[in-house]
């Protein structure tokens, strides 16, 4: 066992407008395997049906930052108001995780 | 504009079983109905495809403890290795949170 070491969440929820699949898609596609190269990247979880939730972790706040500053990330961000029509960014400390499987 | 109180959020993450669906899908619909019954619940996010992602949003650590310590909850949870091949619940502290809408 290692010591448990903080590391951080972004929880991202949305719901999607009308229309812009084939760019969204294309996008949200790209940006996962940009963020999966951002130093400090932990990994990612991700489910939509009706509403969207994407979770990605992170080593610091710094590193959350520096992926919001992303030159290809800011160009997808300036691009949500036409794919979301609401969306929600939480920034979170994780204080504390524990895992279950079956018995 | 009212200044940002910090809150908390739990990210549950599961990968369902095969089988046990609708014992399964009655207690899910339980808990979130008596999740919504407890001191300090702020709200909740739900997707499920593939991966099952829950997020519930409480005011303090203490209205969790009291949550993950309800009965009927516990009595839930106890079944959750039936239920699913795999789970992860990460305790989190909302630093921070913005949201977008269209222009």
């Amino acid at each position: 066992m290692t010591p448990f070491s903080p590391y951080y969440a972004v929880i991202f929820t949305s719901v999607r407008s009308d229309g812009g699949d084939e760019a969204y898609r294309t996008t949200a596609a790209r940006m996962v395997e940009l963020a999966r190269q951002q130093p400090g990247f932990l990994g990612m979880d991700s489910a939509r049906d009706g509403i969207g939730i994407t979770v990605s972790y992170w080593e610091s706040l710094e590193a959350i930052k520096a992926w919001k500053a992303n030159m290809e990330h800011l160009a997808a961000q300036a691009r949500a108001p036409e794919w979301y029509r609401h969306y929600r960014v939480r920034i979170c400390k994780v204080e504390r995780d524990y895992e279950g499987a079956p018995h």
